[in-house]
């Protein structure tokens, strides 16, 4: 069921009221994890508690315990929820955004004041400020529909429960506890989950995004003399630790960017024919990645590939060295103790455990071969599982309905290369199938200076949320 | 000709005297390359000039310039010139040191005030303080063989000149040029050279030193993207540069230490059996380096091989990377340029250019084989060439049996792993045999906190240096 024309017609009428409404939001830097904006933060909870009052909606700031910033403990943001419709005839549908933000400086090179929502003054329609694309403008795009259908005098389509945090951009602290208590309490009983915190691939073509990468990070440890030592005197009698670590570290993954480890490979879910598909038909052009990356360093040239080695393979990088020179200049030290950093990207199957079991095994195995005298030692040092959803559950059939209705054409299936760890929360506590629906672009420079969202992403982001309800509440499950 | 019975007197009824010198020069903190010291520098070269000219020296401060020390331009320490004898019927001898100092600051860690000559209270003899050892100890060895003579009323057995430079803990800056320059002046007619700046390698054992290690310094940068990235996001679709950097770097040297370079071991001088003489006799334990390095990583447990791996063969060690992660913690950087750093210790016949020339050729093979799209570029950073000396020479000959009188022992024959630049200066531009004639012990701990010089070394030290010019002034040349 396509969207009510009346919400889409007040959507076009109150661009400016909307725009508004994102610049009071920009106003308040809710910048989380910094001492200085502890109270900014709160004051940004309190002004969604005041919107999503006067919406209609039953909100409330609910506290999640505490944390250290700087030596200080202080309360966490709380979490703001809301609820608004309990109609048993509708459909249950959870959404979440986050009210923190990035820090931004205007010294760090942005081109106007990052807290103020500025209109570029070349009338292109992009809106600059931090948290316009992340992650303010789409949680405004929920309460743009609210107060639509407020205004409106109609009813939405479906039961309304939302989750806005204030941490995502400090590790989501807390979240996860959040979810859990409220388990059978505030989640209970939802059919599905919407998120609208990522971007569009490209700047062109609305997409539903579906899978996110995990990561392992690894510290291999390499020491051997208790301290430093000079490699006039020293080179030549020591087994030198920076030496075993390019050894091992070498045979880590090609250039190619094959993982060498033995086992991993193996591990990975074979590409369904369905899988092959949506990535076959992503709007996708070399171009725009060799433009992101500054170079022809691409692997392969074809897009599927490319896209895929992003998305949807595992991938390997070796990040640094701590307890190595890494300075200017030349120094002739043999460091005593080396820890080389590297990751890997997971995808389904390839999980922590199963993952880390063949980097310790095979590391533990070259060194070895190695015969030094040195010690190895390997550490996982964070891991995040990946994520994928079912990109025909009916949530997704919604929002790609909800997408032609808006944009004319029908969303790319993306995923997204890095982590988002509040989808992995709410996906293994809740059991939801989880939608990312993204109203931004691909070049809005979230976490970037001169952050933006463009004017039309914004409005039209508000009528795909609204759109997608409708599309929502009448779709089948089956 | 052993030394005058009533020179080895003097300086055994004046130790007190001696220690004291000792004690004045220290208390000059005469730390070059500081803008807070150029007057204690300017005010040790006059120290040396006063005590020098009451001696009986015809001494003069020479001036080589200027240079810059954090944007101040300053002149260059003066080099201390001095001259005693004339007598066509002695051999000419010159002799060098610096009466300069590397920095110290108590709270570095000093047990007692760095420039000030403290005894250790424990009775063992030791003489902390910066520069005791390094080379203040061995220049005031030299003042107070002059000084003991001219009490004593007799000439040296040879025509001396002395050379001291105040700038070697900073590169020792116009000394080539002063040299260059002096060469058919102050510097011509000399028959050799004993420079005494260095130690011997354990606590127990006199040494002569007949050979220093050169080093070449490489960077290998690998370029790829024009700006840093995120591993979630391009993890998989571009060449990452640390990967290439890690297989070009693993491929020099194995393990073991043996550098993989093609053509480079082909290039080295055969050990002579000679050498491997002088190797097999070196007092020498494994327990001294594994105390040394604090652990039990040596690659071989055996002393002649241990010894040559530290003097006589090339060895490389890979120090660090300039460009990727570094700190602690976990960062998913993707470095978008990197520059690895190594440095290969030069032995004869292993020159600076030879073995660049392999260097280049190699790693631009080896990156030519990964494939990648990336750049990749060698620089050789700094070059200095090995050195070595005839250690059959009569000056040699000659200090092995002023050796034997003072110590009761023979000396081993050692050479330096790393690098003193000022040798080479000589030995190039004047043609002459140089012996490195040590004072210390291989525990002075120079440009360490607690630097130290045992009484015992200090006055032996000074009845060899004096030694030395009796047995030079009666041996054969042939």
């Amino acid at each position: 069921m396509a969207a009510n024309p009346s919400f889409l017609k007040y959507v076009d009428d109150h661009q400016a009221d909307f725009i508004q409404r994102l610049k009071e939001a920009v106003e308040i830097p809710s910048v989380s994890g910094n001492l200085e904006y502890v109270k900014d933060v709160e004051n940004m909870a309190d002004f969604l508690i005041k919107q999503l009052t006067e919406l209609g909606v039953k909100a409330e700031k609910r506290a999640i315990g505490s944390h250290t910033i700087t030596g200080e403990e202080v309360a966490l943001p709380p979490v703001v929820i809301g609820s608004i419709g309990n109609d048993p005839s509708k459909k249950n549908v959870l959404v979440y955004g986050h009210y923190d933000v990035q820090p931004a400086l205007k010294e760090d090179g942005w081109d106007y004041e990052p807290f103020t929502l500025t209109p570029d003054p070349s009338g292109s329609g992009r809106l600059y400020g931090r948290g316009s694309t992340d992650d303010k403008g789409p949680v405004m795009g929920w309460l743009n529909v609210l107060e639509a259908h407020k205004k409106l005098g109609i009813e939405l389509p479906v039961n309304l429960k939302m989750v806005f945090e204030g941490m995502e951009e400090s590790g989501s602290v807390g979240l996860d506890k959040f979810i859990e208590s409220e388990k059978d309490g505030f989640f209970a009983g939802q059919d599905c989950m919407c998120i609208s915190d990522n971007y569009w691939l490209d700047t062109k073509t609305p997409c539903l995004t579906y899978g996110l990468r995990g990561i392992n990070y690894y510290e291999v440890r390499i020491s051997g003399p208790s301290r430093d030592l000079h490699s006039g005197v020293f080179g030549g009698t020591v087994h030198e630790p920076m030496t075993d670590l390019f050894a091992i570290m070498s045979k880590l993954v090609s250039p190619e960017g094959e993982i060498l480890i033995p086992g991993v490979k193996e591990l990975i879910a074979p590409v369904t024919q369905d899988e092959q598909d949506k990535f076959e038909k992503i709007h996708f052009e070399m171009a725009d990645i060799h433009a992101a990356v500054g170079g022809d360093v691409t692997i392969s040239e074809d897009t599927v590939k490319t896209l895929m080695g992003r998305m949807r393979n595992p991938s390997l990088s070796i990040h640094g060295i701590e307890g190595a020179f890494s300075a200017p200049g030349s120094k002739t030290v043999i460091p005593a103790s080396v820890a080389g950093k590297f990751s890997i990207r997971l995808v389904p199957n390839l999980g922590i455990n199963n993952t880390t079991e063949c980097v310790y095994k095979y590391i533990n195995e070259e060194f070895k071969k190695l015969g030094s005298k040195n010690k190895c030692e390997v550490e996982l040092t964070h891991g995040g599982e990946p994520w994928i959803a079912d990109p025909n559950h009916y949530s997704y059939r919604a929002a790609h309905k909800a997408t032609v209705e808006v944009y004319g054409q029908e969303p790319d299936y993306t995923r997204e290369g890095g982590s988002i760890p509040v989808t992995l929360d709410f996906a293994n506590i809740l059991g939801l199938n989880i939608l990312l629906l993204p109203v931004g672009r691909g070049d809005d420079g979230a976490h970037s200076t001169n952050e933006k969202i463009d004017t039309s992403n914004y409005i039209n982001g508000t009528k795909l949320l609204g759109s997608y309800l409708y599309e929502l509440a009448a779709i089948s499950k089956d």
